[in-house]
């Protein structure tokens, strides 16, 4: 067996999002939430990588007001990798400074490219397809990683599959399609060949870094203007001035749907965006009647219900189903199973009243 | 006009229960909860006879646990007239008690003797009840109070009503009837002439003594005992000693069912006996979708929902209907609005492990 390729995992944390309130807020976005397992997804995220990679290597990607709290979350080997955005620049930019960071000391090294909030059953599986994803990604190789659809879902881009590459179980991309309608997405299913677009990739640092010089010029000026830094006392102050002056755009349309030689592997693994509490079953082991709970939970005919306690307090359900009950001791949420997308509605509502302090 | 009859409330606050909770705890019985309005419903039973008697009559007889609390609740002119119970021994030994105090001060004063954890809706309407009662009691009538059906209920026990009385509204009791099975709940509503039995009664004391006397002699006896004390510094000994000897039976039972010379007089005002949360909308107000709600609730599309939030913290629904949703802080319940009688499903489990704090 050949010698592995030193892997360079990047963990973008950078995330915001309202989808889980009550339990997340802007000083506690999704990655940062226990989800999938009772270990925050971040945590999840990092211990995934066991085994592959050196922990030393990971660089996570994230902001500056979850830095401390992600800094502890992390394996203490990888504590040290956690570099901080000034400024949310999208992915593109996350990208190209962890890039620039990687290829400090490894400029041929290969990244791979983890969001931080989604939840991987399977982690033998995944170990092969990172695998087969890095081996085509240090050939030089765009490697996107992408997931078998099981439903015509509106919320992800698809990615097109195309002729099966000479070796490494990769195949061609034909084309990235963005966020479908109903429709179109229901015609994806139908027809096959068509992956989710699930934003995991592998690259090498050299040849991300080339594709952006390529595709989004301003960013890779900055980048180019941080590198000297890297390592040194100056960086946070160089990431500072000119990090922000990235465009946001995702490392998607900047440069997936517009370089050469994307090729996709096909995930083998079970995967979840955890888009909102309704996605928890499809991750964590539900009860004979389908309910999937956390805390000091007692159900009384309860079926289908997604119920997450406040440490010890009891939460009783007497002949409810398909709700979601979140105690998150500041704050509650019931919500219809079929709802749980308008969980923003509350944020907003909270917003407009001023209520600053639930955000 | 003639000068009215000197009212001796009496208020029956010994009760305890578990169809409130988590609300309601042992050490927190449902008389004790703002459950009709933002005052416990004690409060409301006392602040209902303002302008009817003096409060300095009213009598209040409750268990020793709850003594401190119902005498803060209180108008701090009835807390004098706050009477322990040393051990629970239902309505008659307790009425009997209030009786005795009573008597010693107005030998022939007429008893008001109403339920604690009732909600009375229409205030002049009850005064103008109570008056007709008390008329009729100071006559020399056991009275007692019935309340129009307005469903088949199993709960209750039903008084069958005779002949008017030649005067003051009343009317003769044909019978008492216990609590039915559902066809002939429904028999009694479909035949008309039945009145609930909400166990409020008016009678004077010396009347309510002599029944006992015949119907009950053990009692009797102990009141006996139990009387010459009334108003020195020897009554609570007294009372611990003799009052546990009575037996426990309700009024309705022990007198009532027996005795002749028996009035009832309609109720002219709304009632509910907040048997569960279900019935709160009976008696609070619900917004245009039918919610009740107390508290900080935020409501998106949702349907006849009864919520009663913690403090300030914000309890948001969205697309769900007929839920009971109740938080008490350390604990929570999620029900369905049919089935609110089953919280007692969760006090029962909660006893089986061991969970006392919670009970």
């Amino acid at each position: 067996m050949a010698t592995k390729k030193r892997i360079h995992p990047v963990i973008l944390a950078g995330g915001s999002g309202t989808r889980f309130w009550p339990l997340s807020r802007e000083k506690k976005p999704k990655q940062l939430l226990p989800l999938a397992s009772d270990k925050p997804l971040v945590a999840d995220t990092a211990a995934r990588l066991v085994g592959l990679s050196r922990l030393e290597d990971i660089v996570t990607v994230c902001g500056r007001a979850h830095a401390p709290a992600i800094r502890r979350m992390l394996p203490e080997e990888a504590r040290g990798g956690v570099v901080v955005e000034p400024a949310a620049r999208n992915t593109a930019p996350a990208i190209g400074l962890a890039a620039t960071v990687v290829a400090a000391r490894d400029p041929k090294g290969v990244l791979l490219v983890l969001p931080s909030d989604h939840a991987i059953l399977d982690l033998q599986a995944f170990r092969e397809t990172v695998q087969r994803a890095v081996d085509l990604a240090g050939r030089g190789s765009l490697v996107t990683i992408g997931v078998q659809p099981t439903r015509a879902e509106t919320g992800f881009g698809y990615i097109q599959v195309g002729a099966p590459l000479a070796k490494g179980g990769g195949h061609r991309v034909t084309a990235f399609h963005e966020k479908p309608d109903r429709e179109r997405a229901k015609g994806y299913l139908a027809a096959g060949g068509y992956l989710w677009n699930a934003g995991m990739f592998a690259f090498r640092a050299d040849r991300i870094l080339e594709e952006l010089r390529e595709h989004l010029p301003d960013c890779a000026a900055a980048l180019a203007k941080i590198a000297p830094s890297v390592g040194t006392a100056g960086f946070a102050r160089a990431v500072a001035r000119h990090f922000p002056t990235c465009p946001s755009i995702s490392i998607d349309y900047a440069v997936m749907e517009k370089a050469q030689d994307i090729a996709v592997v096909p995930a083998s693994f079970t995967w979840s965006d955890l888009g909102s509490f309704s996605s928890l079953p499809e991750v964590r082991e539900a009860d004979a009647a389908g309910n999937v709970t956390s805390g000091n939970v007692m159900l009384f005919d309860a079926l289908q219900n997604v119920v997450l306690g406040q440490g010890n307090k009891p939460v009783a359900l007497i002949g409810v189903s398909d709700l979601i009950v979140v105690d998150a001791g500041d704050a509650l949420l019931v919500c219809n199973r079929d709802r749980a997308q308008e969980v923003r509605k509350v944020v907003e509502a909270l917003r407009a009243r001023g209520d600053g302090k639930l955000l």
